[in-house]
């Protein structure tokens, strides 16, 4: 099979785009920018040059469709995201935009028609950076934007509403951006891991089984601050020890549940100084599985873990949680066909969850959704640091084409 | 034994040194301040109606001298220390100062001479709050005061050289404040305990075995920042987890041995966000018991035990001492003639470690040493809400008095 595929144009676009940024020495590209304008010009104009018609959607989105054996057939819809984190690196989102304008442009330059649709989209706002709301470009097209965040503001007061008119779109219109399930045949995004599991195993590229859902809590621990010196250690209420016990709790049940991980990122030990026993203290829990069932679980576990060892100590546990996200599962048969694209490839097919969300956590309300993962470096994202090969980006886009090629609608559909 | 001690004025003397305070609603009282000159103005009238010819020192120590049978024979020396810490309470310095005086004052309205004289010092500066550095007062009267530590700066820049002059004090004489141990029989001091340990056995006073020598760290764990929701658990390096690990052996290695105290009071991870597991944690370590090699023992044992641990984890560890101070001892027989003069007043007597520092710290370079401390609640110190209750001055104050009237010189002296 020639594929045509140039992925010294994949990695000169995403070089491109990264200079569409807020700073000079850096990415950040938010949503209704002007940064977001110009790269959304350029995307319109690789989707032209691949063959697609292409468009704006009603919140921004780019869409570009390239028709299939005749028009009006229901597609194939592939996408991820055109906006960045602050600070952010050249390949998170972007990478799954231009691979599959890449993989049109290749189908194209054969003249080749397939028995439906390819839409190509690049969201306009996944990361949420601008408004502290995210996914708000998948959502739209879902169906699920909920007018409500119109309302919200940026650093600068300005609303999104107000965002939206200055960027000529029309908020009243936004509800035209819904794409109805009957039109799409699956959603399917090729992304880069984000993670290390694909380095540490030598391979480029993994198929996703799920988008991880993710609880978080906030602990606050109250003991009884005291003079370092002065408290034996029997007549302590050591905040701080009690949270050292909660931190390796969490470790120690998630490394006992497969494809579970819990974080403790944040913690403060009150007064915090170096000759005073900690009175209080506040960490973060951070719980994400691939199965709903395993997380809750877990989260009850360690609560009654915590209460336990709490109050065994004599301190007082206050939990708050802070956020809570259901699973986003991949279809099984979107999976199977991106493990027979990779097969093709002569690679080993590593089926792994994603611990970080995607434009799928939207789009699984008007879709099956499926992704491909693309081995990152060490795992580094939201990082100028984050950083690909070519070598892994002409073997994504290899396997993202064949997908395309050999996609077969669910037979249900 | 009639005392006419009366607690209610070492109370109400209490009260009204703690109004000589930089805030009105509050109690702060530095060295060369002046609050302190207030605070000596009031002592030094305080020994003179006790019987004592009283006097400032050349480090502006308040010294109250009661002769013996005869003037001029060695002292009993009795003191604490005058200055407070900022947002301090009323009793801590300020109770063996003003019980000292009380118990002079009944040896005198008694017509009582000793065969020994006795002095009474309220020390200058104990805290080092104003200069950073501690035990002024009793390093002057040990004779080891420093002199470089005249070109320390306070927070408006002031030498303490030029705070001397400005307290009407020659920093060139207070070579003249130190005393010999042919002058001193035993330095002799009452203080709150600082700690819970008497509160919580139900005793009003305890004898002190030693000041705490102290071992301070600093350690810094680098692990790998990484995304919360992607590394899975075997992939991670997290600082956190590693330092979470080390605050509980620090706990359980201090619990294994007697009077030995270790305290995590600063923990700080970055970056210290909730979805990223933390790359680097810094924390510190206080160690602090009344034996020396008991101490260095478990700094050994925790040190090794940390590598160890790191190392299991992939983190690395690296460690800085900060502080170390050897243990000062209490004289046995000093610590037996206080537990004759509690069991005299029916109590039992319980004999236990200073967590915190004293002036004995550098009294004992001219004198062997002894401390009586008092119960006070919760253990709560260095605080506006440190409490005692005018019953527990009262027995104090009545031990003290029997401890100076059966004092007995070291045989050997």
């Amino acid at each position: 099979m020639s594929t045509d595929l140039q992925p010294a144009r994949v990695w000169d676009r995403c070089e491109h785009l990264a200079r569409c940024s807020e700073q000079a020495d850096g990415l950040t590209r938010v949503f209704l920018s002007g940064e977001q304008r110009a790269a959304s010009e350029l995307t319109l104009d690789w989707m032209r040059a691949a063959g697609m018609t292409a468009r704006l959607d009603a919140i921004g989105n780019v869409v570009g469709r390239y028709e299939g054996e005749r028009p009006g057939l229901p597609c194939l819809m592939l996408g991820s995201h055109l906006d960045t984190v602050r600070d952010a690196g050249k390949y998170d989102g972007m990478l799954g935009v231009v691979t599959a304008i890449e993989c049109v442009h290749a189908l194209n330059a054969r003249g080749k028609r397939l028995p439906f649709a390819v839409e190509v989209v690049g969201f306009a706002d996944e990361e949420g950076v601008r408004f502290g709301s995210t996914l708000l470009g998948s959502r739209a097209v879902a169906g699920t934007f909920q007018p409500e965040v119109l309302d919200k503001t940026d650093a600068l007061g300005i609303t999104m509403r107000e965002a939206l008119q200055r960027f000529r779109l029309d908020p009243h219109k936004i509800g035209s951006a819904a794409r109805s399930r009957q039109e799409i045949l699956a959603y399917a995004e090729l992304h880069i891991e984000q993670g290390p599991v694909l380095e540490a195993e030598g391979l480029p590229v993994g198929v996703v089984t799920a988008i991880n859902g993710a609880s978080r809590f906030q602990f606050e621990i109250d003991g009884m601050a005291g003079h370092a010196g002065t408290v034996p250690m029997n007549l302590r209420q050591d905040a701080l020890a009690a949270a050292a016990a909660c931190v390796l709790a969490i470790e120690e049940r998630a490394k006992r549940t497969p494809d579970l991980v819990g974080t403790v990122g944040r913690i403060d030990a009150l007064p915090g100084a170096t000759n005073v026993i900690p009175g209080k203290v506040r960490f973060t829990l951070d719980l994400r599985s691939p199965r709903d069932g395993d997380r809750t679980a877990a989260a009850a576990d360690l609560k009654r873990s915590f209460s336990d060892l709490c109050a065994a100590r004599n301190v007082r546990l206050n939990i708050t949680p802070t956020h809570e996200n259901r699973t986003t599962p991949c279809a099984r048969w979107l999976m199977d066909q991106f493990a027979t694209a990779i097969a093709a490839d002569g690679l080993p097919v590593r089926e792994l969850p994603s611990g970080a969300g995607h434009d799928g956590m939207a789009m699984i309300d008007c879709a099956d959704i499926g992704m491909l993962f693309v081995r990152c470096e060490k795992g580094i994202s939201h990082n100028p640091a984050e950083a690909i090969t070519l070598a892994d980006v002409e073997i994504g886009t290899r396997v993202l084409l064949r997908f395309i090629e050999q996609f077969a609608p669910r037979a249900s559909v």
